[in-house]
């Protein structure tokens, strides 16, 4: 059926809406395919409608093609299985919770995680049920605390989630396999590129966790990746720890006064000033020929401050080389589920053998960081700080460092953490060459849950023996609104959206204009042959409406094809617009169903 | 592509749900179609989720041909707009309400108007954009007293629901009739048989309400029919005023003693003790030719206690021949938005002069109800008690009663009231003939809404001669789960589900038996062959499964159509089983294909 713009419910604005901040947000208000309905909820209208719901077939005809069957959970759903896997505490402020008549508690959910591990539990039982991979596209809820970029990062949003479930680990990676290549076939045809990242796996006990991420400038998320294939976002990057250096025959530790010496800036300025260049060997970047003082010499001590999901309050030393910040995105992860902010005022109140801008892990009087020193307080180093590294750091007493700090000989960690900033030039951790860092936007998201869900909520099978086992998941995500969205940031120009033919709201737009009764009968023809030829039409047939206006939202709202029928209309001649290259053709209107059907 | 049992996510039981009452709810639970998540919510599986996509891809086609365009709201919405229409405080306990993590108010959408009102007023300015009607799908929510019969009634359930907008009557009236044709096709497609009874248009102050209404005896709503054409749900249903009596010559109303006598039918026995017979012309049954005094000829007035919305509470007493019942649901819809109930004890003690038991708009000193009577009571009659009738009622003294008491002489209402029991053989107000009863189960409604929405959220647009005009609206809603539930509760059998072509799962099922590989080989020719032929295949592959097995899921499943490939498959022969009627025909594999696509 031609659908008429004379009766469509749609009504395109000049103005960009007052509250958008990014293109795609603009575009879609101004041409009609969304309008706000509250913070960070959108109400669709129906062109909107019509292009999310192509992406939604794409993605269903490739679950159906990876062997996943659709299903679909409420959107509102009791605490309890989420107090059993912890998430009701652990979401804090970011769902939404609210109370039955009866009073009872209910969330909006912002993923199903437990509810697929409950309904597989409550249906099967056995080894020859699985494997067993089960999909939803549906509305999902987030609190967020700062909703913006429109569709980017909404609090109501569609997300299609598969999981997968297993009984072995090799059941599990064939699952995992399967779902990250229907991935790549999705993105493909939605026209998407796409980096496959590394992920880090959380706490959920998996193993493989693989972000699809597209790679484009005003992206949120910040990944690495090397020429020879190595590709991760920073949070999972890893360094690798290099060689330990000999420690015999290093000099011995030497306390030296560095008044105002709190930064790693002014530390260096004063080392450069008062101590004996560095000798080789000592630790450094490795191309710093001039052998002089740099912040690479130096062992930066920070102080965090750990809150456990029990509430306890734990403060931890991590010591990394005092060229690297602290990273605050690869310290949540780190540091996870426990939240992670900077040491308090209080904290060094609490704690006065920690001098600020003054701490290292030794004193004079013997050790001041670790499990085992006098302080008690954990204390984790950057893997570049192997055994043998000399460092320059502070001696815990004000205004005084020590220099030629021995790794391994005169201090300890409890551990190694990977929280050190990540650098272009950072070697790869599989030896691929130096990183580049790049920023991209999460598309989807493949991740081997592994037995936690399963094993919190108590889903078993019995296996060939008879034997109960933990069965084992994977999880698939792949935000649809925010694709859209996507697609819409990358396929535009000053005009208005240009949307790939995989998704346009419509295969081709028909245009009527000028006062002659033919070209409207033409144009009428023109469309009824386009839609019998299993095209889908929109038609502008809106009369006394100029031809700049019905071209200017022509342009707005982004059909890739438009057929102009106006003054040629009498010689049976019409325009193919179209709207990407701008091309003008002129053809016979017998012709226009050949134009457009034929590839 | 064929789904194939072996892989497909189905577990069919063998033991219905212990918390459901109703065939639907028992069916689709153990045919592995829902799955409950919490009280009135479900989980949709794979089977549930397509039969679902099917009633709503028809009703979809329907809408389009109506000329209504699609769009989706949000199920969380701001408080604002429905605190605008009085909606947030009038829905009482009915909705989920919640904050957000600023403290904002939200609740779950149970219905859309306010948004669907404030979005036309967003976009549109002017009677040219006229008409407009526009339509979701979408997941609603109503926080049920007692959630319960499955989908019948639940939380969290799917509905479609449109709106049209026009700026005059006419306009109103033509969208209302092209949603009613569009619910008609919809309903024939689905198989399902409906009745359209007149509706209570309730406070909206629109003109047209309509219900449909599938006649079953399980049915919650009651309605009224005659064989001339009238149909309406009781709550409707008007009695229409008979023709005054002559008041003149009427003897004079006549106090008697009554003892005992504070139920109608202690009355009707004393009167018949002690009275004489009454006379020809007074109120009573016309056919009662016995002259013999009956409850008929009784004035029964009702006390009821309103509490209206601003939380005053008014007594009102309502008049109703004897033989009446006050039906509960036709005074709920009489004195809506006031919530209504029996009055307490309380409430007598607080009005003295009305004697439970003994209660009647007048005594010897003068009118005890209506607006101007010493009590102030509000008092509305029944529309049989016109001018000229003579009652037998209370005296409002303690054990007395009064006959010959006559309306429009010795006693007055403040207005009509349409609360009394409808009973089959009353006449239909339209002079069609007399009424049956009967019980349905409301399917869809259509509803003039009129301004009421328009004129609250001022929506309003420029008619042709650049005036401000008010839009009058229209709403049409079809409970997409509720239909489901429905359709099941009537397409079965005591095997399983028997479903209609149009919204079965899968067009046919094919079901292989037996451990002979060739039966395997050909069950899975047929499956491709039946696929490319365009028919939607479950093809049950497993191995190691007994026929009877196979059978008795295939009959709990409910596909209309199963080809049964076993002992037959070396002769090249198959089984052709009618779920609905049972037949099963040999038929050689190589026709299977041209007798299940012939029709």
């Amino acid at each position: 059926m031609v659908t008429r713009l004379s009766h469509f419910f749609l009504r395109t604005l000049r103005e960009d809406p007052a509250d958008a901040e990014v293109t795609s947000h603009k575009l879609l208000v101004r041409a009609g395919y969304i309008r706000r309905a509250a913070p960070g909820i959108f109400t669709w209208l129906p062109l909107g409608l019509k292009v999310k719901s192509r992406i939604e077939t794409i993605i269903r005809e490739e679950m159906a093609a990876a062997g996943s069957y659709e299903v679909h959970f409420p959107a509102l759903l009791p605490r309890e299985p989420y107090e059993a896997s912890g998430r009701w505490e652990s979401y804090g402020d970011g769902i939404f919770r609210l109370k039955d008549r009866r009073g009872a508690d209910y969330l909006l959910a912002p993923t199903h995680e437990e509810m697929f591990t409950l309904l597989v539990k409550d249906l099967y039982s056995s080894y020859k049920d699985l494997p067993l991979s089960i999909f939803q596209i549906q509305d999902k809820y987030r609190d967020e605390a700062r909703p913006r970029a429109g569709l980017l990062r909404g609090r109501e949003f569609t997300m299609k989630d598969a999981y997968t479930f297993d009984y072995t680990e090799e059941g599990l990676d064939a699952s995992y396999e399967a779902q990250r290549d229907a991935y790549e076939r999705i993105f493909q045809r939605l026209g998407l590129e796409y980096v496959i990242v590394a992920a880090d796996n959380g706490l959920m006990g998996g193993a493989r966790s693989e972000e699809f991420l597209h790679p484009i400038a005003v992206g949120e998320d910040t990944f690495v990746r090397s020429d020879g294939g190595y590709a991760a976002n920073v949070e999972a990057f890893t360094t690798a720890a290099p060689v330990a250096l000999p420690i015999e025959g290093q000099p011995e530790p030497q306390i030296f006064d560095s008044p105002d010496t709190p930064t790693i800036d002014t530390l260096v300025a004063h080392a450069r000033a008062h101590l004996a260049a560095p000798a080789p060997g000592i630790a450094g970047p490795a191309t710093d020929d001039a052998r002089e003082w740099t912040a690479a010499h130096t062992l930066k001590n920070v102080v965090l401050a750990l809150t456990h999901l029990d509430g306890t309050r734990e403060l931890v030393v991590v010591g990394l080389p005092g060229d690297r910040d602290l990273d605050e995105k690869r310290a949540e992860v780190a540091f996870a589920p426990a939240d992670v902010e900077a040491a308090t005022a209080e904290d060094f109140e609490r704690n006065p053998m920690l001098v600020k801008g003054y701490i290292g892990p030794w004193s004079p009087t013997g050790a001041v960081l670790g499990e085992e020193s006098a302080t008690g307080i954990r204390y984790l180093l950057d893997p570049r700080v192997v055994d043998g590294t000399a460092w320059v750091t502070g001696a815990n007493i004000d205004q005084k460092h020590v220099h030629s700090l021995v790794a391994g000989r005169d201090f300890f960690g409890d551990g190694v953490v990977q929280v050190a900033s990540v650098r272009a030039g950072d070697p790869a951790p599989d030896g691929s060459g130096p990183v580049e860092l790049a920023r991209g936007m999460e598309i989807g998201h493949v991740f081997q849950l592994g037995r936690f869900f399963a094993e919190t909520l108590g889903l078993k099978v019995l296996d060939e023996n008879g034997k109960l086992v933990t069965v084992t998941m994977g999880s698939y995500g792949i935000g649809v609104t925010r694709i859209l969205a996507i697609l819409a940031e990358l396929n535009n120009d000053d005009k208005g959206l240009v949307w790939p033919e995989s998704i346009a709201p419509f295969d081709v737009q028909v245009v009527a204009t000028g006062r002659d009764a033919a070209a409207f009968a033409l144009a009428e023809t023109v469309s009824a042959d386009l839609d019998a030829a299993g095209l889908d039409v929109l038609y502008d047939d809106r009369p006394k409406v100029s031809p700049g206006v019905k071209f200017g939202d022509a342009e707005l709202i982004g059909v890739p094809k438009i057929v102009i029928v106006g003054r040629g209309a009498a010689d049976g001649q019409v325009e193919l617009w179209d709207r990407r290259s701008g091309d003008r053709d002129v053809v016979p209107a017998a012709e226009i169903v050949a134009r457009l059907t034929t590839r």
